[in-house]
């Protein structure tokens, strides 16, 4: 199963996807989805928007992970996040994927073993994971991937969580 | 000039449509986009989403006016508010339209005359500017229509204003 990780973020969104069996895991493609920094609100929606969607049609993952809004430092942050968030869902929804959502806590016990761990712990053992050089660099890409990661680990089918995105 | 104006909600989203030269102004269309109550968030975003597209390609209006956010009552309101701003902010882009944005105080004092108007005497003021029946149930469709009459009464060129959709 392919499996599309997003890591949204108000000026970069991370994406990862794996292939995965539950128990084996391999690298497909990872990348960051950057809109120009002058762009406004719209236009950023659309580039982050274009390039789920071309990711989705170019590489055919059957399930999109996102990680949840439980980690923004203040409201207006959250509230800018959410717009991104937003148009990953729709994209999801749209591409007739199952959209799942989990908590940041989640991801980190899930993939570095507990929940407060660093984003270079996480990062660590998602090169770990995925046979990646060690020294990859932890951002935006490593905890989209370290999403489609808890994803495959929890091996969840798209019904028992789906229910997440409800709010 | 066709202005589409979008009162984005977490559980209906309303819209209207005026054509206007900024002094005279004629209802085109509204209606409200209301997604299947027990839909997931993903799909509930399709939903809306769609609903614009489909109403920016039938009725090509010229400029896509957005209530902004700035009343939501709590912060997890604002968060999904927020969600469905970003694919509706996302529709306007990708059709190409100006996108702007309009704090609910400057609506009300454009339409009704003072920024704490009730919305029923905001419904009533679009009734008149529009030749609606007075009986038009004050609602998130003449909400909608709201936003398309202050953007038409100001008189706004689309790059005067676009920077307020920066965040």
């Amino acid at each position: 199963m392919i499996i599309l990780g997003v890591d949204p973020g108000s000026v970069r969104t991370g994406y990862g996807l794996i292939e995965s069996d539950g128990r084996r895991h391999r690298l497909v493609e990872h990348g960051v989805l950057a809109p120009p920094r002058r762009a406004l609100l719209p236009e950023r929606l659309q580039f982050v928007h274009g390039g789920i969607i071309g990711v989705i049609a170019r590489l055919h993952p059957e399930v999109l992970a996102v990680e949840g809004l439980f980690h923004a430092v203040n409201t207006r942050s959250a509230i800018v996040l959410a717009h991104v968030r937003g148009v990953i869902l729709q994209a999801g929804a749209a591409s007739r994927l199952p959209v799942l959502e989990f908590a940041p806590a989640t991801v980190k016990l899930q993939v570095a073993g507990f929940g407060q761990a660093e984003k270079t712990q996480v990062a660590s053992m998602v090169c770990r994971l995925l046979s990646l050089p060690s020294d990859t660099a932890a951002g935006d890409a490593t905890d989209a991937l370290a999403v489609a990661l808890c994803h495959a680990q929890l091996n969840l089918t798209g019904a028992a969580v789906l229910s997440r995105v409800r709010r």
